[in-house]
């Protein structure tokens, strides 16, 4: 029953891993938007596995079509539906599955939520669920570009114990994608990919920090008290597959300093009131505050692992199991749209929620 | 208009730091429950201003008037209204702010946003807003007690660099309760007030680290895709004020680990399935297993400091202040009923849509 | 659970008629309206009971307080709550109720949903709850005035079959308040006190239909599919206590007519395109077409009454109740305005959600 | 922005009537109910066109595919998605539509609103949509039979001035089926078709009423003080097409009587609290009362004829439009499965609502 996102710009996806399809609805979308299946597929083909050598090698289509809510180019205000069709579903691969828990996966919280779950794969908890999202993702996206300007950009910053040395505010999109672990920092991706390539080798799966950076969002942003831009953000990161934490701005790090050292003096950068430092991660009070909005989100390791672990069945028996399947030996790559369509979508939303209150 | 936290157990706060009062209106609280006013005011005592040398020597009564909703001592089921009023409201110690944004406060983002403030105080901003949400959650915690026989205690893990070991699943509420910084470990605890002694004197602020577990908690809660539990603990947390960050389970520290080392083993532990270590914080696919809930939440230095700092003006002068008032040096003491307050929201919540569609 | 009304506009009514209160909490009014105690007083004095020798005897000072939300006279895009004390309480009025179901009142429904009923009055089914919804109408009928011109005026139509021929486009607010049963036609008016007059001497109680009309709309306010501004106002009106039916335009006897009889034929009306007939009360798909919007609602007679009537006990003893207390032998004048305040909730609500979508 | 329906069984409804497809999406379904495709489809014939002679001449497969949710033949717990797809759509049909405003449809107030709407045909206004509405409800329907043994049911009650004696509490479902009119009372039924037969060799269309009874409601639902079950079931009833009026109980014609003539005595029936008349429809202070719940929806006469009619174009032109394509002379027999549906969610809403606070 969770399974909408955003008030104004609202968000439903539905679809099984291994049920017929995925998709999406958005209601809210402003009218008059120009539109393509272009402009989303471009979007699911930085998500879609076996895009590179160190992503699971399942190659899934993932073509996106627009089923509703587009007339001759542009949006009607009307749902937006969009399907894509699933295939390569190599079910042999997960029939141990009917009745093991993999560790660390959703099989048994499902089982024990729902009394049912389509074990053929891992359901609604399967990463492919976030076709929606991303497709949704792309529709906030230029909306956002069209409408203010802004740009979202996010990035690999660490996988394992490998760290990029980046400054949000300077990177660009083009620098993202120049290499296939999606870290601007293209010593530092080198060595990430090796990093991941040896996890695979072990059989194994490394964790790390996606971070994203907002520039050019609109100022006031975030509905106070408990809708705020920062509490938004976070929930949208927490809800995705493998998200253990958020934070933003100084984060964690910054409960080490002190009031004097952590906050931001303002200052007038030309007409408008900025801020010297951005300890706040461009929120104040949840509110955006026209400083780029930098947050950072970690991910697990992958919890399908190729070692042998041990578990239950669903009769009570203590087994061990053996990982079999196509998967990431490290979520972060293609995790990285996923980031950015989540942060679209919060935005979007809040755009739309701020501009009907203030009527501009 | 984000002031409803919840979709089944919805709770609305309002009201300003200096306006007339402050309060909150629960609506889906289950009818037959046991409501004093002493079980709110207890926890409200435990957040209020002025309770030891600590904190802001501000002196509030904060007392709790509940004006609908329960009767003969019972909850009808109706909307639970509860206000507390203002009072000791030294607006004086305001008059600058008229026209100052204080750094890393939410005056310039309220004034960017509304084009309007109620400079006397922090209005929404201040940590007043949290009343509502303590009176709130004190009754969703006694409806997880009495109904699930739940568990939810937080406590101070860091002030500073100051942590403390703790072993969350044998924390007991009264050795939170036992010291003025709320860490169970007695001999850290030391260390801290002197710590936050000591930034006071300095004119100057603390940050740090609150933990939070939740024992016996109903397996099965959580609504994929987008409310997962831990999704909706991420928003809770990072809609207070002054948080940064969230993390359950092993959190950002667990991305430096592999999938072999990260993944929780199941066993039988008597009837039911649990896990051997708990990397996943008591969630898995966003649906709670079971096991302890263990979640962190990154708290910044209190923004409001005594030292001189650089700022602007509301006519774009830049302008040197000074620290005024009386505030905390260090919130996190006073945050640990507040971190319990939005867990309990968010549990009672999800338990009541859980059972919605289960039927039980 | 059911206690908030609207999404942008979002208004949440508390308290029973025989606690100590009963108030709202405005959330997502927009900043910078002027807004005064007696702007809302105004429209709860029409509300009120004792107005009148036609209206109940019983004496409410029914004075609001603004308790958030509003500084230096203006709104602060903050909530709005508003509380109402509640006074001359003649609980003894409604001793023998504690055991007994009054017949087509909610104590019987109210007992069998939640267990439990506040017998000392109607509680939550009382009309005493509107004291909320006028209080909040009154601010979002201020705010569709000041923002778009737009006036909303009800009226008594019909009392028992005593009907008024009134023309509504050209109906004026203080024709209304010029005789105490709100009904424009004077000379009807008079007709129909008489009648109130008489059911209560005769211990009886009448029913009737209120009309409103709402004149200078914005254009274009409703959202299909399903929250359609015809769809919302039914939901609006059969809300109200005692409410049970709702038409727009021709309503229930325009299913006498033919498509040819009943299609308004469009027009040019100076620059914008108009319709000469309007079945289709203002409404045409969901959304506003810029005519008046004219719609009724239809109020059965007061269930209170002073005969002697059959019922069960809550022991499921069958018993002969006799009426008491002080009652409206009619709702009809005190619900006009009650109308108009829900009237307006609706379009405020649909207004900001549709500049929320439009960018204007 | 107004696409779904309900709070815990969420119905959200996309496509427009001659895009791709249309469908819905349910969440909030709970799991393992029994549910095939035949189940939807079943409702869908009885809604489709080209089904009698009587209704339009277009023939629409409307077959229903069930694209997620559902795992070997039950329901997963998850969102349920469903399509239909859109054929045979002559849009040359609708040529004229692209610069003409058609009198009483939607065209105008669509193209006032978004700036934009898809001519080919009613877009989002066209009756097409309620196919996702009649699937949903398909679900919705099997849910409250299975669970609570209750049963919907709705039937033509009157065509123009031609109506029908029914005794709303004895109708059974096959006797609604057992002609092409949906109307139960045989007699009255020819009566009706030779009525309709004739409106459309005149080029004309006749509305009327649509009755609905529901049996064995579970005792309970309804949320006041807005979410009550009639303010909720006028709001479902409203938003279809061509519905200008709902009525529950004694409705409109209640209010020509007093309250004594009125007011529902209780007696026990059994062991439960019954009333002797049933003017209150079944719901009493916005709550079921578990008497049979009886309400009347008025549909206007189609606004598509073959006359000729006078309306304006996009460039502000009076012209003269004269029908064209293929229509319902009157929407009332396939009306009938579309109030049950409506009425399905509705009651499938508040029964996950009302468990969710109660409990069981």
């Amino acid at each position: 029953m969770g399974n909408t996102f955003g008030q104004a710009f609202k968000v439903t996806t539905w679809g099984e891993s291994h049920g017929d399809a995925v998709g999406v609805t958005v209601d809210g979308c402003p009218p008059l938007l120009d539109l393509t299946t272009e402009l989303i597929q471009d979007q699911l083909d930085r998500r879609k596995p076996g895009q590179s050598e160190i992503s699971t090698q399942r190659r899934e289509g993932d073509k996106a079509e627009i089923l509703s809510g587009v007339f001759e180019g542009k949006t009607l205000g009307t749902p937006i539906s969009i399907a894509v069709w699933n295939s390569d579903a190599r079910s042999k691969d997960y029939d141990e599955m009917k009745s093991l828990y993999r560790p660390s996966h959703a099989d048994f919280t499902y089982q024990a939520k729902y009394g049912i779950r389509n074990w053929k794969g891992g359901g609604r908890s399967s990463a492919r669920e976030t076709i929606g999202r991303v497709a949704a993702g792309a529709i906030a996206k230029s909306f956002l570009e069209l409408e203010y300007g802004t740009q979202i950009i996010a990035y690999v910053k660490r996988v394992g114990d490998i760290e990029a040395e980046i400054y949000p505010e300077s990177v660009r999109a083009d620098q993202v994608e120049s290499n296939i672990v999606r870290c601007p920092n293209q010593a530092t991706a080198d060595l990430m990919i090796d990093a991941i390539k040896l996890a695979r080798k072990n059989g194994d799966s490394l964790g790390g920090i996606v971070e994203c950076v907002v520039l050019d969002s609109p100022t006031g942003l975030g509905e106070p008290v408990f809708d705020k831009l920062d509490a938004e953000l976070a929930k949208a990161m927490v809800s995705l597959p493998a998200c253990k934490g958020f934070e933003i701005g100084s984060g964690f790090s910054g409960t080490y300093t002190t009031g004097s050292q952590h906050n931001d003096p303002f200052v007038m950068k030309g007409d408008r009131v900025g801020t010297t430092t951005n300890n706040s991660g461009g929120v104040q009070g949840g509110i955006s505050n026209g400083e780029p909005i930098i947050f950072r989100s970690a991910f697990k390791p992958t919890a399908t692992i190729m070692k042998a672990q041990q578990t239950v069945d669903v009769f009570g028996n203590e087994v061990e199991m053996k990982g079999r399947g196509r998967h990431d030996p490290c979520v972060l790559p293609r995790a990285v749209p996923i980031v950015e369509a989540m942060t679209s979508l919060v935005l979007a939303d809040h755009a739309l929620r701020h501009r009907g209150q203030m009527g501009n």
